[in-house]
């Protein structure tokens, strides 16, 4: 650990790439099979419009080890499916107990969180918006703009993803599009 | 640590302000004794024309706490002490084996880094430059421009802040102005 070396990226503060990323996730509709609460529509929308690019995530190389500091950028690009905004696919930290925090770069949308214990939560973010994601908070944002959402976040790199729990439980909330305002309403999906 | 409550705070991306702060850390020149090479200079500056704000660290209420993920952003405040560029006092983290993560928000600068076996690097940071600084370096940042230098940070809630040992040892490296270009150059009183 003490052999690795500083060092520097550029994070374009417009549209959230850096420059050199180690790895670019993409996330496709293909990838949220059962993400959204209108299935048929993600499918309909994957067969007739294409296979949309919903967000990426720009990470760099630094390792997922105790005492590094992992981060990166997410941008989640504008859009509906169904009445739901496009969103990430929400996860917990494997090590449960593993804070992240986010700083809003460009756009706006939600961060909506929760516990195993039942908790919920939901935060607006704008650009300059710092959110807090506590320990043990499972954690996804959600673009209600018409403009790209794009946010840096920063996590321990002990920390890991559980994206599992997320996929069979769904959020207990989701964010829809009533009367062009985003609203939060209870996942009837939720389990 | 599980009741502990998500949360935002806004950043200001001008001033490098967070509203609401739970902590401000004002460091005026009186408060940085035999930081700067030229001691007589910062003695005469303090008696002579006041004693300046050197910089300021916005901090929140996070828990200092194994899973938490601290953050704030500092605001170094252009200027010279002799022909020594204003910067931030320098630390280690208490746990050595701690990273940190900045992004550049406003201005420029260096981040400057040094590990206890003898090595050292510096970083030139400005707007949108994601600067890591890996587990066992200690880091301070310089302002090398003629306006403020403002970053974001990210740190592990574990990591605490060593300042004693820079304050013995100095850095190796010190930021000089000559021929209005900023140098790095050996710090004669680097032991």
């Amino acid at each position: 650990m003490k052999n690795f070396e500083p060092f520097i990226t550029q994070l374009n503060l417009k549209t959230g790439s850096i420059q050199p990323a180690a790895r670019i996730i993409q996330r496709r509709l293909s990838d949220m099979c059962n993400f959204y609460f209108d299935e048929e529509a993600r499918r309909r929308i994957v067969k007739e419009e294409g296979d949309r690019l919903i967000y990426e995530v720009f990470v760099t190389h630094v390792p997922e080890e105790e005492g590094h500091v992992l981060y990166g950028t997410t941008i989640i690009y504008p859009g509906l499916v169904g009445d739901e905004f496009h969103m990430t696919k929400g996860h917990f930290h494997k090590l449960r107990d593993q804070a992240e925090v986010y700083v809003g770069i460009a756009g706006s949308g939600y961060l909506i969180m929760q516990t195993e214990g039942g908790a919920v939560r939901s935060l607006k973010m704008e650009k300059g918006t710092i959110a807090y994601v506590p320990p043990c908070w499972a954690h996804r944002t959600v673009n209600t703009g018409d403009q790209p959402f794009v946010f840096f976040a920063a996590w321990p790199g002990e920390a890991g993803h559980d994206y599992g729990t997320i996929e069979e439980s769904g959020f207990a909330n989701i964010v829809v599009s009533r009367d062009n305002q985003a609203l939060l309403i209870d996942n009837p999906n939720y389990r």
